[in-house]
C-alpha cells in the first residue's frame, strides 16, 4: 500500500519536474531571472549580516531584504514600476504621516487618539478606493497599497517625532538602496525588457494570423479536409493564440511605459499603439474562428463548385496573407514597406467574388459561400489591421526605404478603381 | 496665467471625482469595501497604538498592520486566498529557516556565512522559479514571495535561536490575529463572494449574448440599418462584454474556489465548469463578430431577397434567443428545465435554410447567405453552450422541475431526424 502511494507520488513529481526543467529550457530567461533574484537576496542578506550597522531584523535589515523581494520583478519595467511606486509611497506617506502624528502629539490625550483614528481610517478608505479607478490600478496600484501601510506604520508608532524623523530616514534610505539595486541588477545583468517582449509578441501573433489564414483555406480547398495530418490542423490553430493574449499584451504594455529607451525603442515609444493592433488583430482572428466553423461544417459543397470558387478564395487568401507577412516584417524591421500598398491593392482587387452562379440548391454551397464571403471580410478587417500598423510607423517614425508618395497615389487610385467596381 | 492653469487643472480635478463619484455609486460594494479596510486599520492601530504591548513598531504591531493592509481583499476569496497563503508560508519558511540557522550556528565561523548565503541563494531561486508554473502561480503565487521573504529575514537575523524563537512565535501570532480578524471582517461585514460575482457574470454575459444576437439579425432584416437609432444598436454590442470577459471571469473562478459554500453554492461547487461556458459562450460571440461585419458590410443585398431569407432568419434566431434565454434562466434559478429541450429541438428544426434560389447574381446574396450561414453556426455553438450548461447542471445538482426522461428521447428522436434531413 505505502509502496504503491509512493510510486504514484514520485510518478507524479517526476511529471512535475519534468515540466518545470521543460518551461526553463524553453525560456532559458526565466531561468537567468531566478538566479538574479537569488544573487541578489544573497547579496543583501551577506551585507547586513556581515556589517550589522543596524539593529538587527527588527530594524532596517529587514526593509532592504523585503524591498528586493517584492521590488525586483521578471522585467525592467515591472521593477521600475514597483520601485518607483514604492520610494514615492513611501516618501509621501511618511510626510503625511508624521505631520499627521505631530498634529495628534499636540493635542492633548483626549484629542490624540480621535485624531489617529479618524486619520487612518480616513486616509485608507479613500486611498482603498483609488484603487477601484482604472487609471490607478494599472499605473499606481503597488503605489497606494504602500501608501496605505507606510501611513498606517507611521501613525501606530507611538514615537517621539525626533525618533521617528530617524527611523523614517533610516527606512528609507535602505528602500532607495534595496531599490536601485535591483534597478541596476535588472537593467545591467541580462535585462528582459517587457517593451520587447511586446513587440515579439505582436509580431508572432500576425505570423500567426497569416500561417492560419493560409492553413485553413488551403485545408479546405486543397484536397479537402485533411483532418488526419497534424501539421497544417496546428498551424491553423494559430488564431486561438491571438484571440487568447489580451491580457498579455495589456500587461506588459503596462509595465513597458516604465522603460526608458532601449534597443531601437526610443523613450516616448508609443507602446499602446501595439494595444490598437492587439485588438484589430483580434477581430480578424474572430472572423478565421468563424471560418473555422465553416470548414468543420457537416455540409460540404460539391466538388465541382469548390473548384469554382477554390482559384479565387485561394488567391485572396494568399494575398491577405502576403499583406500580414509583409506588416509584421514591417514592425520587425521597424521600417516601412514600399511594398505594403501593391500587396493591398493586390488583395482589395481579388476581393470580387465571381458573378453569377446559377441552378444550385443553395443548403450545398452555405458553406463555401460563407467561406468567400468571411474571406472578404478578413480582407477588409487586414486593412483594418494595416491602418494600425500605418499609424504606429507614423508614430515611432519607422525609417522609410523609399520615396513613397507615387505609390500612395497609385494605391489611392487603386482604391477609387474598387469603389466603381462595387458600385458596378 | 496661473489663474488658467488652476481653472484647468480644477476642471480635471472635478471631472475625476465626478467619475469616482459614479464608480462609487454604481457599485456601492465597493464604497463599503474602502469602508471595511479603513475599519480595520483604524481598530489594528488603536488597538496596538493604546496597548503598546511589545516594541512598538519595529516589533509586533507591524506585522498585524502589516496583515491587514495586505490581507483584506474585495472579494472573501481574495482575503482567504490571501490569508491562508500567508500563514501557510511564514509557517513553512520560519520553520525551515530556523532550521538553517541552527544549521549554520553550529558549523563555525567559516562555515556559516557559506551555508547562510547559499541557502538563501538556492532557496529563492527555486522558489522564484516555481512562481513561473501555472498551476503554483494561480494559486499560491503570494504564499511564494511570503516564503522567499520570510525565510531570508529569519536568515539574515543574527539573532540567537532561544531569542529567534520568541520573535517567531509572536510575529506569528500577530499575523494570525491580524489574518483572522480579515477573514471575520471579510466574510460577516457585507461580505462580497467571488462565487457569487461569478455566477452573476455569467449570467449578465448570457443575457447579453442574447440581446445581441437579437438585435443584430433585427436591426438587418426588420427596416434594414438603423444605425442612427441609439437602443438596438447599443443592445447589439453587448457580445463585445462577452469577448472580453475572459480575464475576469479567470480571476473570479480562482477567488471562488476558495470560498467556503454560501448562498446556495456548495463547498465543493464546480466553478471551473463556468470558465467552459465562458469559453463556449465567447466561442458563439465570435460569430456573432463576425456577422455584425456582415450587417455594416456596403454591399446590400436587394429588397426581395432579403424578404425572401428575413423570415426563417429572424425565426431562426429568435429560437436561438429564447433557448439562450432559457440557460440564463437555468444557471439563475439553479433548476433544470423542462422546456430546454422543447426550445432546442425548435432552433435546430430552424437551423435547415430554404432550396434552391436560382439566377441571383452571387455578389448581391452574398451578405445575406452569409447571415443565414454564420446563423446556422451560431445555432451550432448555443448547443455547445448547452452542453456545458448541462454539464454544470449534473455537477451542481441543480434540482428537476419534473421528470425529463420522455423529453430526452423527444429530442434525441428530433437530432435523428435532423441529421436524416441534412443528409438529404
Amino acid at each position: 500500500m505505502f509502496l504503491s502511494l509512493f510510486v504514484a507520488l514520485k510518478s507524479k513529481a517526476t511529471k512535475f519536474f519534468k515540466r518545470a526543467w521543460k518551461t526553463g529550457m524553453d525560456e532559458p530567461k526565466k531561468f537567468i531571472h531566478c538566479l538574479k533574484v537569488g544573487m541578489c537576496l544573497s547579496i543583501v542578506s551577506l551585507f547586513y549580516y556581515t556589517r550589522p550597522l543596524y539593529d538587527g531584523v527588527g530594524g532596517n535589515a529587514m526593509w532592504a531584504v523585503m524591498t528586493v523581494v517584492v521590488v525586483l520583478e521578471y522585467t525592467v519595467g515591472g521593477t521600475l514600476y514597483k520601485g518607483f511606486n514604492r520610494a514615492t509611497a513611501t516618501l509621501l506617506a511618511g510626510s503625511l504621516g508624521v505631520g499627521i502624528h505631530l498634529l495628534a502629539s499636540k493635542s492633548g490625550d483626549r484629542g490624540e487618539p480621535i485624531i489617529r483614528g479618524a486619520s487612518v481610517f480616513l486616509i485608507a478608505s479613500a486611498a482603498t478606493f483609488s484603487r477601484f479607478i482604472p487609471e490607478v490600478k494599472s499605473r499606481f496600484d503597488y503605489g497606494v497599497l504602500i501608501f496605505i501601510l507606510t501611513f498606517s506604520l507611521v501613525s501606530v508608532s507611538g514615537y517621539r517625532v525626533d525618533k521617528l524623523f530617524d527611523l523614517a530616514q533610516q527606512r528609507l534610505s535602505t528602500i532607495a538602496i534595496g531599490t536601485s539595486m535591483c534597478i541596476f541588477i535588472s537593467i545591467l545583468v541580462f535585462p528582459v525588457w517587457a517593451g520587447t517582449d511586446l513587440h515579439r509578441l505582436v509580431i508572432r501573433n500576425m505570423d500567426k494570423l497569416a500561417e492560419s489564414l493560409d492553413g485553413c483555406v488551403s485545408t479546405y480547398f486543397d484536397g479537402g479536409i485533411r483532418k488526419s495530418e497534424e501539421e497544417p490542423g496546428k498551424k491553423a490553430q494559430g488564431y486561438k493564440c491571438v484571440l487568447n493574449s489580451k491580457a498579455s499584451e495589456e500587461s506588459l504594455a503596462n509595465l513597458a511605459r516604465w522603460e526608458p529607451g532601449h534597443g531601437c525603442f526610443g523613450f516616448s515609444y508609443p507602446w499602446g499603439q501595439y494595444l490598437k493592433i492587439g485588438t484589430a488583430m483580434r477581430h480578424c482572428a474572430c472572423c478565421l474562428e468563424a471560418l473555422n466553423g465553416c470548414i468543420n461544417s457537416d455540409i460540404q459543397a460539391p466538388e465541382f463548385i469548390k473548384k469554382h470558387l477554390s482559384d479565387g478564395c485561394m488567391k485572396l487568401s494568399s494575398h491577405s496573407t502576403d499583406v500580414l507577412k509583409e506588416l509584421s516584417n514591417i514592425i520587425k524591421s521597424m521600417e516601412k514597406s514600399s511594398n505594403i500598398d501593391t500587396l493591398l491593392g493586390d488583395m482589395k482587387n481579388q476581393g470580387k467574388p465571381d458573378a453569377a452562379m446559377t441552378n444550385v440548391p443553395l443548403m450545398d454551397i452555405l458553406p463555401v459561400v460563407t467561406m468567400a464571403s468571411l474571406l472578404i471580410e478578413i480582407a477588409a478587417r487586414i486593412e483594418n489591421i494595416t491602418d494600425t500598423v500605418d499609424d504606429l510607423a507614423a508614430m515611432a517614425d519607422f525609417k522609410a526605404t523609399k520615396d513613397q508618395s507615387s505609390e500612395k497615389s497609385t494605391l489611392q487610385d487603386e482604391m477609387e478603381n474598387m469603389k466603381e467596381l462595387q458600385e458596378v
